[in-house]
């Protein structure tokens, strides 16, 4: 026995990380030049591998036993790995995910003006599945991949460290985490939950996002950019209709933009009471009205009452949300423009949305256009718009951008 | 003889208009549909049609005889005829253009707050071939097809009446108009020629304009909406570069939006002039540099220096003008790319553009990616744009949109 043995112990020393190799033919050179998965079938998955626990973290070697960096494995995925970072012996603790984070505030604070932004856009922001939005000193994180899940205390510290936020809530309701073996179970990580919608201003309006209730995060972030768009369309005293509004996103910034009334058409009463609360609080409840019921019943009502508005907004669900439902979405789409393109006056405009990962660009624009034809009209194509930019992409993934954006005018 | 032999002669009956048919098994369907063209293997052309004077005027109908509205036959030209009028009896007079023009007009008063716009953007504002950029009371009118230099007064006269515009001028530079057989003899329609450079405001800064030397029309619109969102990009104090910067439309707006320095590279002497006028008539003079040179030499030139900027934009002309440049094209976009990256400082943006027809956003992207990744970097995709509103497109040509920019954030 020595004095040393009375010594604290030095830090142990890690456990050597695992590592998960890819089966030879597999495309690790795309890994090298930044695509950020693996699929089940590129890896061996011998016993070992299939014992990792979900969200564990492994080193990802090619075939030829060479390191490709530091990947979260979860073998319940088709994902079976994604890569967290090129450095196979980075460490994935606070500091590590406070500089992930804080390189994404400062994309977005160069961006805009006020703290209202999606803060973290998963790969491309360098935190795979990972999805978290910012309104004010509240952010809500969505944790739509395991390791994720198994590291969100880590991340809600850095969270909380890097933005200033009090309120830090979970919400568990993406679809997306069904496939990665995740629950749908909600949170409060830090601070309380807001017992009251909080509102946003974005293009000059004032939303109500609710942030324990609502779709989603309650309010969506991605159509900003399009909203401002449909914005510039809107004349003095113009009549809008924003069919789809959820909680009033084109109606409210068009309203702001000098629009004379704006009528909101969704289905779900939450989201028209929120719109109302939003045109309340922006100042234009005099300007406002929302119409409660099935979109299609109601454009073709509208069609039959003879109605006629200046801009026409349409922003439906995902319609086509699997290769599976393409053609089904696609007729979808061509008959909300059949329907909508009657009741815009001539030369006004229409603006027609999908965000269908499935429905391409090209195949929902002609889509729309045959539906708009069919409509008894014909169209110029004035813009084409997708996410804003506080949601980036991976050029590696940038096929997949989900949300597009077609403006009219119509004769 | 009667009394009436000493009446006035009636207005005499018009001459029935020659009528031209289309092939069985031609698309008269996509005619029907908007399509605005008709290929020279699609028509018969016995010795009547051949005798067809250029931009002479002509009933199309289908197969079946049936009209299917009112071209401008061109026999010399692969695009035989160009869709004029659905009505096959429009009149193609004073009223005629000004309700096109007028219409024309209308979007581009919603759109823009000062008379500085594309006004017509061809086939899409129903005047196939045309051309037309205004600048504040000048016009720029390009009559790249026979039609419209046949009624190129008639055009004149509608242009002037409908934008109050004191000077007309034509601009017969373009490319297209040797494939309609025409000369490219420019001339002034209407007014005096300016005998100096034209101020144009754009994104908060002051452009120079030369209408009667410049290329195409002394000013491109069509990059408005990115140069506005290169702007979002540039922090206070910034140093940004604009490669191919022509007049300097990518650096005097990001200087317009606070940046501190801003170095345009052209290989024209000229172009570079107007950007130091523009320059100096916003008053960015003191924060304003020129680089004459060619813009691959002057990249690799600055990577040897180690310059860094916070943002640098590249906007070269068309390297893939057809399609057999494509992937010499694409080449020569990927090496912009590589050379480009390594002056972006960390955590900087690099924007990309292409204007070739040849080369689609998917390919471009990719090659834009590619050399990035071979400039050793990597990136964020933040943005994808096209050519602004005032640049409308008909649906049946929208593949063709030409104007592609790429915006990333690298690591």
């Amino acid at each position: 026995m020595t004095d040393h043995a009375h010594a604290p112990d030095p830090t142990p020393a890690p456990l050597p990380r695992p590592r998960v190799k890819m089966k030879p033919k597999s495309n690790a050179r795309a890994l090298r030049h930044g695509f950020p998965w693996v699929y089940a079938n590129e890896l061996v998955t011998d016993r070992r591998t299939r014992n990792l626990a979900p969200g564990s973290l492994a080193v990802l070697e090619d075939e030829a036993g060479r390191a490709l960096g530091l990947v979260a494995m979860n073998t319940a995925s088709k994902i079976i790995a994604r890569m967290l970072d090129r450095d196979p012996d980075a460490q994935i603790d606070h500091a590590w995910f406070v500089a992930r984070l804080s390189q994404a505030q400062a994309l977005r604070a160069q961006l805009y003006d006020a703290p209202a932004y999606r803060l973290v856009h998963a790969e491309a922001d360098g935190l795979p599945g990972v999805i978290i939005d910012r309104f004010g000193d509240t952010c809500v994180v969505q944790p739509n991949a395991a390791w994720a899940e198994v590291h969100l205390e880590l991340l809600t510290n850095a969270l909380a460290e890097v933005t200033g936020c009090q309120v830090i809530l979970k919400n568990a309701s993406g679809r997306t985490r069904a496939l990665d073996g995740l629950d749908d179970q909600s949170a409060v990580l830090k601070g309380s939950a807001p017992t009251a919608p909080v509102p946003v201003v974005m293009n000059g309006a004032t939303y109500m996002a609710d942030l324990t209730g609502g779709q989603k995060t309650g309010l969506f972030y991605d159509q900003r950019d399009n909203q401002a768009f449909a914005a510039r369309l809107v004349a003095p005293g113009a009549r809008v209709l924003d069919v789809f509004s959820h909680v009033g996103g084109f109606g409210l910034a068009m309203l702001a933009a000098g629009a004379g009334h704006a009528t909101c058409v969704d289905g779900s009463a939450p989201a028209l009471e929120l719109a109302q609360a939003g045109a309340d609080a922006s100042g234009f409840a005099d300007r406002f009205a929302a119409r409660q019921g099935d979109a299609f019943d109601v454009l073709t009502a509208l069609g039959e009452e003879g109605a006629q508005f200046d801009v026409v907004i349409c922003d439906p669900p995902a319609f086509a949300p699997s290769k599976q439902a393409l053609e089904a979405g696609l007729r979808a789409y061509e008959r909300v423009a059949k329907l909508a393109a009657p009741l815009v006056r001539p030369g006004g405009y229409l603006g027609l949305c999908s965000c269908s990962h499935a429905a391409d660009l090209t195949r929902f624009r002609n889509a729309s256009a045959r539906g708009i034809g069919k409509g008894g009209r014909r169209a110029q194509l004035l813009h084409t718009g997708s996410a804003g930019a506080d949601h980036p992409q991976l050029p590696q993934l940038a096929e997949s951008g989900y949300l597009k954006s077609v403006f009219f005018r119509l004769d």
